[in-house]
């Protein structure tokens, strides 16, 4: 325990360590059952058991309503880029995109290839450090759906608002907030996350859909992307990712012992206060968001140089603040502190921040 | 150790006991990093070392030549179902299928929506009992490529010799006995398979494709599908399953262990004989597939009537023999022994087979 470091990874990223215990102590004899979860038949009961568990503590903790359904897809957020517009672009053969960083920007890309694409709104033009105001943003009359993504990773800018589409249904890439606050799923089409950042390890999408969006796909939509064939299938088309939902299984059961997202929202904002307070007073670091759309999940800040950032990144890393470099399309550093950062981490890390300014300045 | 089971589930099925062990012990600090396998940037210097070695294992192992490339992919193998046509069928818009079992009828069934299929040859007249003869596949002159299932999990059945198809590209789905036995893998434009019977947790396929072969994918196949891409970016067009890919090369390095595919198919056919050994010799069970194709990988059998399977797999379960009951489209039992299987597990079961019959004839 004492040997863990601090990891701030953007995703893959820091789960929490009580999770990976008990990963381990089950590893080889999943309660009595004599085998891991790993070698569990998808069909058998124990493995049912603990899929319908995690599906119904999803359900609940992100109070999904009956309207919507669950999905546990491949692929990660990324195939999810191309099954919307597979599924839902059809409508009209037209759709909405707001371009706020760069995976929204891939999602455009992608989604282009299956209709016209409007681009309702973008930050580009400030290498999207600030999050588009409501009155920006230009509604195309007949779009299929309108597509965001609420937290952008790499710029560390979140959205502060849910946009408001009329009745155009909304798509919300939530792969790094997710979890990380209550939201009201009855204004979504679709939610969906990639479950790398504050749900599981790597290998799978959480897809909650809006039921009647189903139906509606391409021809050539693969049958493992059609929205409709996973809501049929209970997601169980195929073999699915069994020990990726296992493992989000006992995250949620670890975010129901922390009191839920009520208490996940109020984690998520003390723990982004350390840092954003030392960025707020300091000298030498500085942020590189907007004030009003800095993110609780990826705080990106910098020095006056990437001598110094360099310097930073080495020091913090020997300190035990683990992959703090930021992304080479903001440069600097950047800190993801998603639900499973102790608030420990942040606190130890703006103290590490501070010490390190007065030596340095 | 003394309470795991002999697991004979046709996937997700058993792995060794060692690396499950070594999986559990690095789970919460992966060799001084201070993290989990689970938690690590796939773009850090950690994870990209655990990658590229467990790519260099796959392809010694193998012995995949440089003509071909290694892709890990999302989704399993059915997400490949509609992959290879996508990116395949589009050079002729034909393609040869051979049908014995259920996963390469499904696939059929899935090309079908990209192009004209030919039935190349078919084993459904005796319910997939049996494996067709080289001079009973019917090639069309212009397929774009052959598909087939070199093992019928459910069925039973392994194809003992490769299909000649001349300049059509070979593509099979190997998913339940890749790494049992040495592949001349130039002889095939790809070869595929689901981690999840012989290499590692669900959640990801294996791809092994002639390079040549990319670059010619439908305008509508998703990114993550496209083979071209994948070649390109090695895997990493977004987040990989990082940690069943971990898995796999924890299973490479046991593979090593044993003494690579050579040993595996001296002990996949050790292995299988303790089983075939008892139902050619016993008056109560007798074998689901014909001799000459039985899988060395799945055995299918069954007793005379329904209430003696039941009895049997209901005994068998308490004496730790677990996950014997055979697939619907069959019946009776299916004792699936993929690598991981030990000789013990096999061997026990005959014992107990001759035993059960010993009391029940």
């Amino acid at each position: 325990m004492s040997e863990r470091v601090f990891n701030f990874s953007a995703g893959p990223s820091t789960l929490p360590l009580e999770v990976l215990e008990e990963a381990a102590r089950e590893m080889t004899n999943y309660k009595g059952t004599g085998m891991s979860v790993m070698e569990m038949s998808h069909r058998g009961k124990p493995y049912i058991a603990i899929f319908e568990e995690t599906k119904a503590d999803l359900k609940r903790i992100l109070n999904v309503p009956d309207t919507h359904e669950i999905l546990f897809m491949p692929g990660g957020a990324t195939l999810q880029f191309s099954a919307i517009p597979m599924n839902l672009i059809g409508k009209s053969g037209k759709a909405d995109y707001a371009v706020t960083g760069n995976f929204s920007n891939v999602a455009m890309k992608e989604a282009k290839r299956y209709g016209e694409i409007n681009i309702a709104c973008t930050s580009e033009d400030k290498n999207h450090t600030y999050i588009p105001a409501q009155k920006d943003i230009n509604l195309s009359k007949d779009a299929s759906y309108f597509h965001y993504c609420s937290n952008n990773t790499i710029y560390g800018t979140e959205w502060k608002y849910v946009p408001e589409t009329g009745n155009v249904p909304l798509v919300c890439d939530m792969s790094s907030n997710i979890m990380s606050m209550p939201v009201d799923v009855s204004k979504y089409g679709i939610i969906y996350a990639g479950v790398q950042k504050n749900m599981a390890p790597a290998g799978a999408a959480v897809v909650v859909i809006r039921k009647d969006l189903a139906g509606n796909e391409h021809p050539l939509t693969p049958k493992l992307m059609n929205y409709g064939v996973m809501i049929d299938s209970d997601s169980m088309q195929n073999t699915p990712p069994c020990y990726t939902i296992y493992m989000l299984g006992l995250v949620l059961k670890w975010i129901d012992r922390q009191g839920g997202l009520t208490a996940m929202a109020k984690l998520k904002a003390e723990r982004s206060k350390y840092l954003y307070d030392v960025l707020d007073s300091s000298k030498m670091f500085a942020g590189c968001a907007e004030k009003e759309a800095r993110s609780d999940m990826n705080v990106t800040f910098r020095t006056k140089s990437e001598e110094l950032d360099a310097l930073f990144i080495k020091e913090a890393k020997s300190a035990g603040f683990d992959t703090l470099k930021g992304h080479r399309a903001v440069g600097g550093m950047r800190a993801s502190i998603y639900n499973a950062m102790p608030i420990e981490g942040t606190k130890k890390l703006a103290a590490f921040m501070r010490e390190f300014e007065a030596r340095n300045l």
